[in-house]
């Protein structure tokens, strides 16, 4: 028997061995979900979280009965213990519905526009604002205006989406700046306010709210702030171009309120041979007060969730402390994330991975990982398991708002993401409804966020 | 200079020419999806197509119309030719609602289920049919009850998708015999007529119609068969439990009329090097009467279509001639499929390849390939510049029903496969119109069809 052949002898056992590891690993996948599409409950959960409790932003009583309806519902999945950990939060109510209306020059009638209020922005007055219009598509249209065009008018940020990205979330990342910044940007020419058009995908009359804030760096004037919809976009774009000297009336009723104490709700699921090791899933409980905030982010607090529900039902006992977090306050200022890295920090915990769904309830596509340690490489001997169950790709990349705080303590970041090309049709509107979920498309992405915890518990780094 | 050297020389400048290819072949697909994504028509084409014309199942006057549109839209994307390619059709008629209830013993009341009757099924008489209910949940199940069990009943076809899948077209495929052929086999032990579970993914009440064929080989009576909606089934499961000997009486007035001329429309563009070697993409015109067919298959029409468009806006010569096709009588029969093969194998044309997109206008996931040829392995070096494009695999594996024909002269056979976990929420059913269809989503896929076809055309097998 010659070295050659005993090493080939070897070769070929480790082989054996190796596959015999990758079966039982394929064989456990299909088993959860099984598990996933036939028994678990993230469906239902998410119909109650989007149909059965009020609007849920921020410091409002749904957030609040929001908190602990997903402290019953961490305990029912089967957590050993549900914390609440504190986090004090902005409270911004929107008031009575907006107005927005031009006079048609011809017939003296209301043209009535689509918008609302943007989050944590000021109200108009009681009387509303009146103003002429001038629309820009860039800042640096805006800095060339300068005051003598700006002063005294209302500031229209016609910006769209460049459809030839291929991720959604690049048409929004693009444009999403004019809905932040544009208020203090056009206050500082003297606007006396802005409106947007929507961070929108399609072509509808829905208005897109989202968080806007105010540049306290420089003594300014906050203006009141609100978004248009695509459609009212349009045709105030077209109105303009009929009459230059435009003017629109303008009224919201936002205003904010002072801070509340809330929570982010933190499930977790004892390790049984590193309980000191966390390895953590989450999904953010607030949403916007315009719609039911199905797919941001019920959908990834319910998959959160149902990591807790896979294990206990299913009878696996992690190795890892298993947690889900349902964060607080994502939307309009991040003190839920800001308050769990604190806490993390505080008590020296040790997270092996944090995990965040926040782009909606769709089909998987992908996953990407923010890490400078070898988890990447990990995960990516991990992509043939997980490629039955649509996850294209593995690639460096984003991830939630809420996990990024842990970034400094060097905790590799795991981004879920679905398929996009639908989210920004309802993100942010009143048009994000439970009906736009699709059981199996949110049934096999929690599959995916449940087995990628399953294998890092499974196999550590 | 050492022969080792030179080969290391040789081997860089081949490396380096295979990536110059590879980057110039990506920035024409980058090409192709910045029109696809920006400037093609598809999604207005099928806007007409769904909403304008009426429903266009096979015999049908808008299935005439839609032919009419059909050749007018490939002239408009920029065919040289269209021809209209004649096959005789069934012209099958649905003819009034279809009435089918019980009555609840301790009320007396009606209740309504919502059916419909399967395309090419015999009606009821003019009085309907009244028989007690037997629910059976296999063919097993239905030849033990045998002739003394069914005799003069309604077999009640109760089965569930197995959610187990991964592919819905998996879960379509296991339980669609019972609606197909269900009504024959129930026939041959005296059954009267048969309802069928619809084929639906999702619980609603949107009966799914979809073929069914008599078995013409033995002398049987040719039974009414319909479809219930999927909580109608629940409903009724849930009656018989607590009264077997419940009875329904059902009411179809559908009918065979004779034949009708109908056409394949099929536009073309002719090679500039090849003009002998037909590369094609077809998708089916003819759609069940109850919807507008926008997924089924209005979105693999105007996705052929946009692959004319695709040439002629985008000013790119092909070598190949290209073709278009909009079959017709996919959904009752198939006469289109086969004319186009016979016109083929007539007159002695070369295909090298055949696409069909057949399942829906959803997000691209993947590309399957029937052939015996290399076709499949130069399909597979394109992977990484169709990956960007959301594809995430090409197999070997099925396409759609109309290109099938073309396998006998061994003609590479392509099926676009677009995401499919909702198609099956849709189909067959009023629910299909074009308010499901997603702008970006179909623009991709088209994209993905589109450039297919460039790549094959660019580098032939």
């Amino acid at each position: 028997m010659s070295h050659h052949y005993k090493i080939s002898i070897l070769f070929l056992l480790f082989l054996s061995f190796k596959s015999k590891c990758q079966n039982s690993d394929s064989i456990a996948l299909r088993k959860n979900f099984d598990y996933y599409l036939t028994k678990s409950n993230c469906y239902k959960n998410l119909e109650f979280l989007s149909t059965k409790i009020e609007s849920r932003l921020s410091g409002s009583p749904g957030a609040a009965k929001a908190v602990i309806w997903a402290k019953k519902a961490m305990y029912e999945a089967g957590a050993d213990t549900v914390y609440l950990q504190p986090c004090m939060v902005p409270h911004w109510v929107r008031g009575p519905k907006e107005s927005c209306y031009s006079i048609d020059t011809k017939t003296k009638q209301k043209v009535n526009y689509s918008v609302c209020a943007l989050g944590n922005s000021v109200g108009t007055s009681q009387n509303g604002v009146n103003g002429k219009v001038i629309s820009v598509n860039s800042f640096n249209q805006l800095d060339s205006l300068g005051e003598k065009n700006i002063k005294g008018k209302i500031v229209f940020f016609n910006v769209f989406f460049d459809h030839k990205h291929l991720s959604t979330g690049s048409c929004y990342g693009e444009t999403v700046t004019y809905r932040y910044s544009g208020p203090s940007k056009a206050a500082k020419y003297g606007a006396i306010a802005t409106i947007v058009r929507s961070m929108s995908s399609i072509n509808n009359d829905f208005p897109h709210t989202g968080v806007m804030g105010y540049d306290t760096t420089v003594s300014l004037k906050k203006i009141p702030a609100c978004a248009i919809s695509y459609s009212g976009a349009d045709q105030l774009a077209n109105k303009l171009k009929n009459n230059p000297s435009l003017s629109l009336y303008l009224k919201t009723s936002c205003e904010m309120l002072k801070k509340e104490l809330s929570y982010n709700v933190v499930g977790e699921i004892k390790g049984s041979e590193k309980p000191n090791e966390i390895i953590m899933a989450g999904g953010h409980l607030d949403a916007w007060d315009n719609g039911q905030g199905a797919h941001d982010d019920g959908a990834g607090v319910v998959q959160a969730i149902e990591v807790l529900a896979l294990y206990k039902k299913q009878n696996i006992k992690p190795k890892h402390t298993i947690r889900a977090v349902a964060f607080m306050n994502e939307e309009n200022g991040g003190a839920g994330g800001k308050a769990y890295f604190e806490d993390t920090k505080k008590n020296n915990l040790k997270h092996i991975a944090a995990l965040e769904s926040d782009a909606g309830g769709f089909s998987p596509r992908g996953i990407s990982i923010d890490t400078t340690l070898g988890a990447f490489k990990k995960v990516l001997t991990w992509k043939s398991l997980l490629d039955p169950y649509f996850v294209q790709y593995i690639k460096p990349g984003g991830h939630g708002a809420d996990i990024s705080y842990l970034k400094e303590l060097d905790v590799p970041l795991i981004g879920f993401e679905p398929d996009g090309q639908k989210y920004f049709d309802y993100h942010h509107t009143s048009d994000d409804t439970f009906d736009k979920i699709n059981k199996r498309e949110l049934e096999l992405s929690a599959g995916v966020i449940g087995s990628l915890i399953y294998l890092i518990d499974m196999k550590g780094w």
